[in-house]
């Protein structure tokens, strides 16, 4: 017998592989409305709501570095990417239930800092934190956060539900997050060129990335978009699909697509890029389109309304249409500030945990 | 600033501090009948029934080792558990969400088998695994099951309720847990010298394990005691206190008496000891009774009824009554086959993840 490892077959090939085998416990529970492939599963309770849940796993030296992240911002973005997820779903979300192995010697008061940020995110976005459990790792900090949420049924936006001829639309700026995030690994290798040497920490260099807080921001701090859900509320609008940006444009986009059976044609020119990303990218000799097609993390929310629906969104301006759905065998394009027309389906994109990196 | 290690607070100091920072969210949400403290959340839908959810992480090296662990075995535990903390409500399991954070160099065959197990286990309990998330670890192998589940709110059985004069009764047998551990642990070192060696296993100890396989089982294979619940139901019982024995008889019985603001008295010929527990204590010259009080992992449901309830638990033969329930004041007692009464409060008791081992 000859054995596979992971990184032959990559993430999304594994989750694949993965769902195949739970699939059968699926028809276990027909309240089950959505299973594994969206963003939340769904199930009804009986009541006149149904309920979405999703889990995140963070994981010390994949999704996060000590050294570059203070531990109160931790806890709030690992409840800030699983409301991400609930809202996603176009639901709200309700409780959330906090696992966490940590290493034995992790000071009492980093952990409290932990919990302190998840604690003030969570009464921001409303939600309660009801449970969860510890332990010890030998290695590094693990953070896996569970939550649930609830929405009309009627209400829920899926990835599913994209039809051609509709507008795609996209909540604030992307590529914030990938361009804080390469200040931070470049601050991080001074840091450690620094201590190695025995050297201080020079504060000018702090003052440098003061100038970048708002990029820095929207990756050590990024806020899930509770407000557009609650748009959509007020406007009467329910997305025909709807996923949130975590892997990078081009990879939800992609999911949109697949899951929908639809193509896609999108505009660079009108791809909403956070300024601070397009100095950032400069300063790298590097691409902020780039970072917004496939940084990731920028858990803005990326949705498809019809046409008609386009005076509803028109007024409010944290919402930029990007481009139009496409039938399937039209593929997904993307029109640069050229004119040119590219394949998205043979441009790299999204994060893949199981790729060389 | 000085720092505290968490090995100071051990398991349960830190849990009541989180709990601490945790608890002014729990106001957020009205419809949360139960936080932080049981062994699931619970809250309220607006069905019929509530909804009970709970989460538990098992982490290599700290909970489980490959060398003695089949992947299969192991994904059925990562189920069983977390549905015997929904049984300790008193409730009924319904949907799991799993995240599983994996070394880059395991075999995808092996990953499967653990989602195979897994499965498989769901089934077998009726429920559906609906969801999750993967990541790569930087070192050993993560599982974080979440899981919810439902029953009549009047039905719940929480750790809170028991009173002075009930019975303390248990299902099933213990101790067999810690006895297969400590076959598997001795047969690790074996393995582990041999490889060191570079010999072979030897097929003959392999025989003698064999021999013990049901205490192997209740270590690597424990089935959450949904039956138990369905025969509450059937039988028109509802415990008026409930938790499963996962820290140990001690510790866990430690938990109901102090959320009911009770003491307890039990019994140490009454308790049921798995039989081939015995045997193995007697090989290693150690005490299967200490075993039952604070090996933990038996999976088995620990609970409270009044005395006029005996009749209808008389006929099962899965039920043991071990003791009865006293003022909080007369504290935990346990009266030996000797006739000599100890202080339980005083002796140890319970697994900490924190602590020196």
């Amino acid at each position: 017998m000859s054995f596979k490892p992971i990184s032959e077959i990559g993430e999304f090939g594994l989750i694949e592989r993965l769902s195949r085998i739970a699939a059968p416990t699926l028809k276990n529970k027909p309240a089950l409305v959505e299973g594994i492939g969206d963003d939340c599963a769904v199930y009804r309770t009986g009541g006149t709501s149904v309920q979405v849940s999703t889990t995140d796993l963070l994981v010390e030296q994949v999704h996060f570095d000590l050294l570059t992240t203070p531990m109160h911002h931790l806890g709030s973005k690992a409840i800030s990417v699983n409301v991400s997820d609930v809202c996603a779903m176009n639901a709200l979300p309700e409780y959330a239930l906090i696992s966490i192995a940590v290493p034995k010697n992790l000071p009492v008061e980093m952990v409290e800092q932990l919990y302190a940020g998840m604690a003030h995110a969570a009464s921001r976005y409303g939600l309660a934190i009801a449970g969860g459990d510890t332990s010890s790792s030998p290695s590094g900090l693990v953070i896996s956060v569970t939550m649930t949420g609830q929405a009309p049924e009627e209400r829920l936006a899926y990835r599913k539900g994209a039809r051609p001829g509709e507008m795609v639309c996209v909540s604030g700026t992307l590529g914030g997050s990938a361009a804080g995030l390469k200040l931070l690994m470049r601050e991080r290798s001074i840091m450690i060129d620094l201590l190695r040497n025995n050297e201080t920490y020079d504060k000018d260099v702090m003052a440098e990335l003061q100038e970048y807080s708002e990029a820095i921001r929207c990756h050590l701090l990024p806020e899930a978009r509770i407000d557009m859900v609650r748009f959509f509320q007020e406007a009467g609008i329910v997305p025909t699909a709807m996923i949130d940006v975590s892997d990078g444009l081009t990879a939800d986009l992609r999911h949109i697509c697949r899951r929908s059976g639809v193509g896609a044609h999108i505009d660079e020119g009108r791809i909403p890029i956070l300024a601070q990303a397009r100095t950032i990218a400069d300063e790298f000799q590097d691409d902020a389109v780039a970072w917004a097609l496939g940084g990731g993390e920028d858990y803005q929310l990326l949705f498809t309304l019809p046409k008609e629906r386009y005076d509803d969104i028109a007024g409010n301006r944290e919402i930029s249409v990007i481009g139009e759905i496409l039938p399937e065998e039209e593929g997904m394009l993307l029109t640069d500030i050229f004119g040119m027309t590219i394949d998205l389906e043979e441009s790299a994109g999204g994060f893949d945990h199981f790729g060389e990196q």
